[in-house]
């Protein structure tokens, strides 16, 4: 199954001239779906994984899912003011301005190998955020997934420190 | 073993004198998450759900759960704006004002059974406009699922026309 003929491409979302990579029509499609969460789960089942931490909202998705396969726990990374108990915070840089990204303090606890789990590596700034509050709660990052890569982003250079697995890759 | 032990009651969120019920600590617990995951399978297992539909954003981490052990379709119903595709927009009423969400139009199919998950029924009013997102696409609503149901704000009144579901319930 070539899990690249179920995304969508759709010109001018957000804004003109981007060409948006829509994952819906994956994921609304059976064998699809089924396909690519076994697919991510082949590449870290081997792995020692306490924890898979999705982002908010997207990564909440296969992110839940892979927790589920692996019996780890699932930690919510989401955007500012949605989480109701104490938490990290952490801003990144995007193209014009900052955003910032938070995770509740007791989530994650010393000695959890974490999964942290994405539907799109573009730039990584978000990624790379997601990381540094993971490493604040004492968490070890073991790798990080994504469904999506956009090459042409270089999000990588920004992950230096993380072993990256995507699954479609657009140059 | 005792799920509702798993949530963490939050005085005053989102605003003052509301006691928000918080899932993240039920959901980074390994065994808790899988066996509210199970729980909820338990529950519709027997139905033949051909699209699994959630409701952003929490709605995405066991409704994602269902579709895969269902072998089902995923659906995200989503804030306006969010979705770069052709939508239905349906309106629904809040305590003050109102909000909308939003589902692909080319989501569901007519002859669709669509189980529709959230994480919490509270006043109805978000399950009930997803419902009719569904139903103007073709789908037919075999059951809605929650993890957890605030049995004082009487929800299920807004839902008498379909089968509800929760785990978890507040008298």
């Amino acid at each position: 199954m070539h899990l690249a003929d179920f995304i969508r491409n759709v010109p001018d979302f957000p804004k003109k001239g981007i060409i948006f990579k829509d994952i819906t029509t994956l994921l609304k499609h059976p064998e699809a779906f089924q396909a690519t969460a076994q697919a991510l789960f082949e590449q870290v089942r081997h792995l020692p994984i306490t924890k898979v931490v999705g982002i908010e909202s997207r990564g909440f998705i296969f992110g839940a899912v892979l927790a589920e396969k692996l019996r780890a726990g699932f930690v919510p990374i989401r955007k500012p003011n949605k989480l109701p108990a104490a938490v990290y915070s952490q801003s990144y840089t995007l193209e014009y301005g900052q955003d910032a990204i938070q995770m509740h303090q007791d989530a994650i606890q010393p000695g959890d190998y974490v999964l942290l789990h994405d539907d799109l590596l573009a730039t990584g700034g978000t990624a790379k955020a997601a990381c540094q509050l993971i490493e604040q709660a004492g968490g070890k990052v073991v790798l990080i997934s994504f469904v999506i890569e956009l090459v042409f982003l270089n999000g990588r250079k920004e992950l230096t420190d993380y072993p990256v697995q995507s699954l479609i890759t657009y140059s």
